[in-house]
């Protein structure tokens, strides 16, 4: 399907939803959500009526005259690029009824809320956790056949950066955690990925015991003797794949080896339950039951949906209230994980995308050894 | 001054305004507010108590335990990494007495201003535009000698990388922008920089007319024919500098050369006025007015303030409302830029100290031409 047709396609489904709840204006201001269903990339605030109509408020208006898939475009220095300001004179503009119900962002601040209650007297202004950003992370959380295309490529280029860096660590070519993060990102961008898809961690024996490396990656050596984990993802037309690998260089010892024994068993397990009909909640307590067994605890989620946001739905957690029933068409990660102040950290990390009758791994990130 | 008294004096000013406000509790979740008070780079909340206490809620408790110069730590984990949840807890650990202000940032959302207004029935919740927040942006817009330190090490790495990728780009080694991001990253994180400031934005002159070109840099030829953007900043001990160059290479056209002339006049005229006393809106309204006696706009402010935040205040706008008066210590950039669809981009940064008897200029970018 051509991106003249599909968001204006996605864009209808978001307004049928506001006229569904009875919702006759909103807008949203995550990046994200204005990318899905305009194209444009960032910084713009999207107007939505339940008749349909849409506006685009960007703040680089020569980049969505190039890019955005909208008929209206208005620059957001026509308002002062103040939101307040900008929702008062779009209503009023579009000659919006007194009475008539206008819905903010459920994550709207608290001082801007009060502010804007104020401005817009004469309608009825709503603000709850189920807004329209929720809808479209909703529908974004299932991808469409154009988003997988996309992903199987960032996922493609991933695997072959995988294959490239791996062989640069073994033959001891890539020596320093910065030589590796460089090397990704150089290879990445000449290979046409938009950017990484976020600041690479590349940490050595030294620096692996954190959940997430501080620095994300510094001059220090990488790959040497202990355990060292390389956590990336490459941005492709604006959708990003993460992937974790851990290297093991020379003899673990007993701990080391424990911690790996686990994380392997804790994916494999994971794995095994990504298939539609199962709860994400289930994966995940099953995951942490694993490692309580041998007296570990996992500081942070089994795995996230990867898209448009380099986290997004479904979340893997063992918090139940955050949690859904896997269906096709999603595509997250898995990646269990184990850290250790003294040995060190261990993480493995794929793509998995829910298919019909079961899953498909989108990546291969592993547990590598090296002598 | 070492950084064993550093961060309890900073935090004993943050709680002495507390005590001056009429608040016995409060907490800081900015990245950069934490960081300032305590030195733990990301991923926290801090609160701060009338008395003097301060309790740290890390994500990642190693990372806080080694870097953190604070004696209360407990991890946020144990709170079920839930505000709400947190500060009820800590409010009756500490045995706030009933009726007690317990003051949330201005920045909180409607919907959890009503969550922490019912847990915190007790005690007289405050959500006001003048928060402890606020307070600290101040502080920090006016940088210690610590800071100044810090800033002129990121400072002068920076200028040394201006110095080698214009020798890289006038000679052809670096060819693409992707090459010069990479160049950059690789050689200021083998030198020690926490990180690059941001993303590095490389546009050629296909794309330069970009006020952040999207993406921020590609594999398409830098420094041809045409003008080029090179926008960047390293970050040392968490402090960031901010630079942008632009290379003119070949024969300008009329407007190319007007813009050019414009972009120079504007940046010599804003810094002749960096001087204490001067308030900023005087500098950005010079600017706006120069530009437009010739037809031209600028679609981005003239500066920002530099330090643990990329764009912090001062901030340098023709909104007067956020404008201040310069005093030496501020440390911000300078940096006009006119874009045009067709004849590219031109924009000149260099980073700015207002001291005692005027200003230095702590970087070194200009427009280069190429033959």
């Amino acid at each position: 399907m051509s991106a003249g047709v599909l968001y204006p396609q996605r864009r209808q489904r978001a307004t049928d939803d506001l006229r569904d709840r009875g919702v006759d204006l909103a807008y949203l201001t995550a990046d994200a959500d204005v990318r899905y269903l305009t194209g444009m990339p960032y910084g713009s605030v999207l107007f939505l009526f339940a008749s349909g109509r849409s506006i685009l408020l960007p703040w680089d208006e020569l980049l969505a005259r190039k890019t955005a898939q909208i008929d209206e475009i208005l620059p957001y220095t026509d308002f002062g690029r103040d939101l307040v300001t900008a929702v008062t004179e779009i209503a009023g503009k579009a000659n919006l009824k007194a009475g008539s119900t206008i819905e903010i962002p459920s994550d709207t601040g608290h001082l801007r809320y009060a502010k804007l209650k104020d401005s817009l007297e004469d309608y009825r202004v709503l603000c709850r956790a189920e807004d329209l950003s929720s809808f479209i992370s909703r529908r974004r959380m299932v991808k469409d056949a154009a988003e997988i295309a996309v992903l199987r490529r960032a996922c493609a280029m991933t695997d072959q950066l995988i294959g490239e860096v791996t062989a640069g660590v073994t033959d001891g070519s890539l020596r320093t955690e910065a030589d590796v993060a460089v090397y990704l990102e150089g290879t990445a961008l000449a290979r046409g990925a938009e950017k990484m898809g976020f600041e690479t961690i590349a940490a050595g024996p030294e620096r692996s015991y954190g959940i997430h490396a501080h620095p994300a990656c510094t001059a220090a050596k990488f790959g040497t003797p202990g355990l060292s984990i390389l956590d990336f993802g490459v941005n492709r037309e604006g959708y990003t794949s993460d992937v974790t690998l851990t290297f093991a260089r020379g003899p673990m010892n007993d701990r080391q080896e424990l911690m790996i024994l686990l994380v392997e068993k804790a994916y494999e397990m994971a794995a095994a339950m990504a298939n539609p009909g199962t709860g994400t909640h289930a994966i995940s307590t099953a995951v942490d039951e694993l490692f309580a067994r041998d007296g570990f605890s996992m500081p942070h989620g089994l795995g996230h949906g990867i898209g448009l946001e380099i986290h997004e739905a479904p979340f893997l957690k063992s918090n139940r209230e955050t949690g859904v029933i896997l269906e096709p068409g999603m595509i997250f990660t898995l990646e269990p994980g184990l850290y250790d102040r003294t040995a060190g950290g261990v993480r493995l990390e794929n793509d998995f995308l829910i298919t019909e009758s079961g899953h498909e791994v989108l990546t291969t990130s592993r547990l590598i050894r090296l002598p």
